[in-house]
């Protein structure tokens, strides 16, 4: 699909050649086409869509496209496309709508599905709840695989998925599971009983969202059921929905590991005030533990008196800790994060870190001692690689041990983020520098 | 499933019970218990295991796991466990094996099979080719849904998924797809022809995988065909092998953020020569970029002795500028990986990131003149807060801008690493600070 041209078509005017192109497109092309769209153009191109496709594109807008469009289109329009919805398509929709639109809505809903909508806008925002579906496939274990084929082949149409299907019992326990794969091969007068899986993986309503993505990884499903407390199956969750929570719980890792909040909306949408709501707490923190850097320079001022030129390396030396301890805990909250490493590794990795530190500081230390020797005294030259050495070894230390501290906290690994291990690494440079110095000098 | 039990049972070497229990598990579970096991203990319940078992759970071994196992046991013994692996998943394991484990593979396989291995082995590490497997279902448009079905019914056990099917011609080029759902709400006598969708997405097998996983995440498939040069269908992805894609492009990111090269192992595996190989070039080359600072420094020397307090704010006003930077250019990272914003966005979020920096600014000179009030004198102060208000605006300037430069240079934005851009704003918060500071003294 060419955009350029689609963007041609549309500053000529000529929308029927313009729907034409795009009915042939897929739903997604057409939500991107139409999401780069201001409010009045998006308006119109959705509003001229052939009905089904329109239904189908909405899915495919981001949300301040779909509020715009909702806001504009009469409650008819707007109650044909929600039925056209999978209802946790539904739900993220109205999760992301203005309360008059919600209650518009609402109010044109029956009472049943009013009382369900309620319902699951009520779990809380990153549970299994919030994300679940409830159009699944629930079959019996007394039905023969001829009589489920017929029941799926009656009901596929509405459900998000049909591969992956549930045997619930009269209370709606979850009792087996059996994929398509499986009814396709078995004999068609066989009982789901003596084909469905007994052991499975399931989640309940309240579980995090990474945690059941993490399930979905791990087992390879294609979809995974979510359970009550009272362990009755309310809903499944799809491999392409887990897809984006882990998409989005790698971008609050990233934004974590900058001292950045979380922020969950388009870049391009959000407002100055959001973003330094996001940006300024952290930014505060970290000056409040920089100051312990300048006290330490303070408790130092005759040594850098005596010997002024050793401020020319400050940032050098001080950085260098920072830029270690960064790459250590971007490496140790990755590995948290993926559980290639656990929380009671720590002491092996440590060993190993010393070793790579070491041997870091070493070639690091070789590199700025021939800066040192060009640009300073030979004293200075041996302060700064001496220096060099050792705060590359604790800046590393740290770097790499307070993931581990802030997991056995139960806090969130990355936490350590590079800013805050850098602030912290540049105490610890400061005072190892000034004290080698101060030692060295014999001040 | 229960690790300290297992790992109790294995410890009184109650090997039955052990196997009796694991066998009620997961295969994942199976292989995560076997993965943490040492060498010697994980060839032995690996042997334990039933046979049909034991092939299943080798697909879950870690690359050292499978290494080992496949070094003490027989040819017959592998052969039969790499005849019940997925093509992809053999692949995988022949990619990771050392040349004298892949020889006796590759001896032991028929002719037709080596010729495919060898050529899969040749596909580039990170392309479409070198992540497909061949066991995919195709169809032709003459067939009726019934013989379909029924063709589908006689591989499905082989084919590593049934559910998305393939229709090629005589030249094996892809005519059209066929999901099983629409299968089974076909009516028996249509023909395929009628029912398949013919406007497909698909890869190539030299795209990058990191293309097909962005394809897959948009059309929210379960599985992408692949075609070779002459577009002949060749293989197909499956959404599960894209969700691990999905985690090791964010993991090679998040490295690059921290200035860490590509680590495609276990932390625990790894041996500090690799890891210093992967940390110590960017360690260097921010030393070497570090220098400027320095030679700021020494530029404004006599700016430092005069007013000596100067110098303990240098830590807290470079990291904030590094801090405020490293935000800037996480958010743009994120946002260009994940397709939010486009290197033509550029200028519409520098507006806005300058109104956001020049808000951060002043909250932070605020806060930082207070402290400087307190601990200095009140001219230190107004200097540390007029450079704080600039030095912020600046770092943030630079660390949104860079990932756009990088990227309109074709380069990775990741590149922009928090270490890089930190070490870069250094230099600007040296010399912005020490101006400063020698016009309001008049130095």
């Amino acid at each position: 699909m060419n955009f350029a041209n689609l963007q041609a078509l549309m500053q000529k005017k000529q929308y029927a050649k313009l729907i034409d192109n795009l009915a042939k497109s897929h739903y997604a092309d057409i939500g991107e086409f139409i999401n780069q769209l201001d409010t009045k153009e998006s308006i119109l191109v959705f509003r001229l869509l052939p009905k089904k496709v329109a239904a189908e594109v909405f899915a495919y807008l981001d949300p301040e496209s779909q509020a715009q469009i909702s806001m504009q289109i009469n409650e008819k329009e707007l109650h044909d496309i929600l039925n056209e919805l999978y209802f946790d398509d539904k739900i993220d929709f109205l999760e992301e709508m203005p309360a008059n639109v919600v209650k518009r809505i609402l109010r044109n809903s029956p009472e049943s599905e009013r009382k369900l909508i309620n319902q699951f806008l009520n779990y809380p925002e990153d549970s299994a709840g919030s994300l679940m579906t409830i159009e699944f496939v629930d079959l019996k274990k007394e039905m023969t695989v001829e009589e489920a084929l017929a029941r799926i082949r009656e009901i596929a149409l509405d459900r998000e998925t049909i591969y992956t299907c549930y045997v619930t019992d009269a209370f709606r326990h979850l009792e087996g599971i059996v994929s398509l794969r499986d009814l396709v091969i078995a004999r068609p007068e066989q009982k789901l009983e003596e084909i469905m899986q007994k052991r499975m993986v399931a989640a309940t309503t309240l579980d995090d969202k990474e945690y059941v993505a993490d399930l979905i990884k791990k087992y390879d499903l294609l979809a995974i059921p979510v359970t009550d407390i009272e362990r009755r199956l309310v809903g499944i969750i799809t491999v392409d929905d887990i897809v984006d929570v882990i998409e989005d719980e790698n971008t609050k890792d990233i934004h974590k590991m900058a001292s950045v909040g979380e922020i969950d909306i388009n870049l391009l949408c959000a407002s100055p005030l959001f973003l330094i709501k996001k940006r300024l707490p952290w930014l505060l923190v970290l000056i409040f533990v920089n100051i312990f850097s300048g006290l330490g320079l303070a408790y130092f001022e005759n040594t850098i008196q005596a010997v002024i030129s050793l401020v020319f390396f400050l940032p050098l030396l001080i950085n260098s800790a920072g830029n270690a301890g960064s790459q250590s805990s971007a490496l140790m909250v990755r590995a948290l994060a993926l559980g290639d490493v656990n929380k009671n590794d720590w002491f092996k990795l440590l060993k190993k870190e010393v070793v790579v530190a070491l041997l870091l500081g070493l070639a690091m230390s070789l590199a700025v001692s021939v800066i040192g020797v060009f640009n300073s005294t030979f004293d200075v030259a041996i302060v700064v690689a001496l220096s060099m050495l050792s705060i590359v070894l604790i800046g590393s230390t740290i770097g790499m041990s307070l993931p581990f501290l802030l997991s056995k906290l139960n806090l969130d690994p990355a936490t350590a983020s590079g800013p805050l291990v850098t602030s912290i690494a540049d105490i610890a440079g400061v005072i190892v520098y000034f004290s080698i110095a101060t030692w060295y000098f014999k001040l």
